[in-house]
């Protein structure tokens, strides 16, 4: 891992956890939260495991690697699930995360 | 503040912390996730401080004061939110939230 | 796992927690901080993934278990350096480093 | 306060947050970690609260300003200690903590 893709992957956790959080407060405010309820639950769980991976990686950790195996992972679901929403903040969100689990199991590998 | 009164907020945020996190899993999963949303956002939000909180005081941050008042704020919104609505995991998370603030409240003094 | 499996390790994470941010604090005050560099960086990381474990499972987060597995890693890591210190603070706080592993491999089964 | 504000205030939390842990890992790693000591407490909390601030922002929560504002504060206090040690590490981390106190104090405003 070169550092150049070491500071793409910081960016991208980062960009996904703004990208979760934004989503989380538009879900909260549309007429059907009922059905953004998955959707919530992931966003917030996703953003704050992003925000851990970043510091995780800015702290050189000796478990950046591992912590950044396990953010992919909830990447991809929260990715998936925001997918299934037409909303523009679920596809924006979508898509940050689909690009940060890509970064992390790059760095991860 | 007596080493005591130090602990038993410390002990009060955490309990905070966790009546907050399982209202917003219970919150989440009711009939009526619309009437929930502020409930879901405060219970998120005040889970988190809390949770500042008590690092802030274990760690004896030059801050802990000021981390408290913050704290008895976010607590007494969300016992006022979780107080209107009359599922059990809202008037525990409350009953917890307005015990928090009272403690922060002699902590920060 | 039982319910009551589930409420042991929660406890077993926040008692971790505290104890790591203790022993944080007290290693920054120790005379001699060179010994106890990689100690502090453990604590830290160690309290903060604690503190989020506990927090997937007071919300039913549907990475608990995997967060349970990492989370019983660091702590080995944290509770294996934290051994190798005679002070009262590095001592204890192993003890629960290793206590919190246990729980958390448990539930990660 | 304008959108563009409200943004380059979570950037430059975001940015802070980074400058704090790269110092926080830095400092870990420097001869003297003795003289460090009050650094690396204060990296810990500053950058920990200004991703609770960029949260608190990109969530629209109800208590940004009063979150800033106590963010402004340990900013200052992390940036007037890291200022006091002429390592780059820490020059760049007072330079960030300076400006990022500013930008909360305009959103706390």
């Amino acid at each position: 891992m070169t550092q150049q893709q070491y500071e793409e992957c910081i960016r991208a956790c980062l960009e996904c956890m703004e990208a979760c959080n934004d989503c989380f407060d538009a879900c909260l405010k549309e007429d059907h939260v009922q059905m953004m309820a998955e959707c919530i639950r992931l966003d917030r769980e996703c953003a704050d495991l992003c925000a851990f991976a970043a510091k995780a990686m800015q702290t050189n950790s000796p478990f950046a690697k591992q912590i950044c195996k396990l953010c992919a992972d909830i990447c991809e679901a929260c990715g998936n699930e925001c997918k299934k929403h037409d909303h523009d903040h679920c596809q924006k969100c979508a898509e940050s995360c689909f690009r940060c689990a890509e970064m992390c199991r790059k760095m991860a590998a």
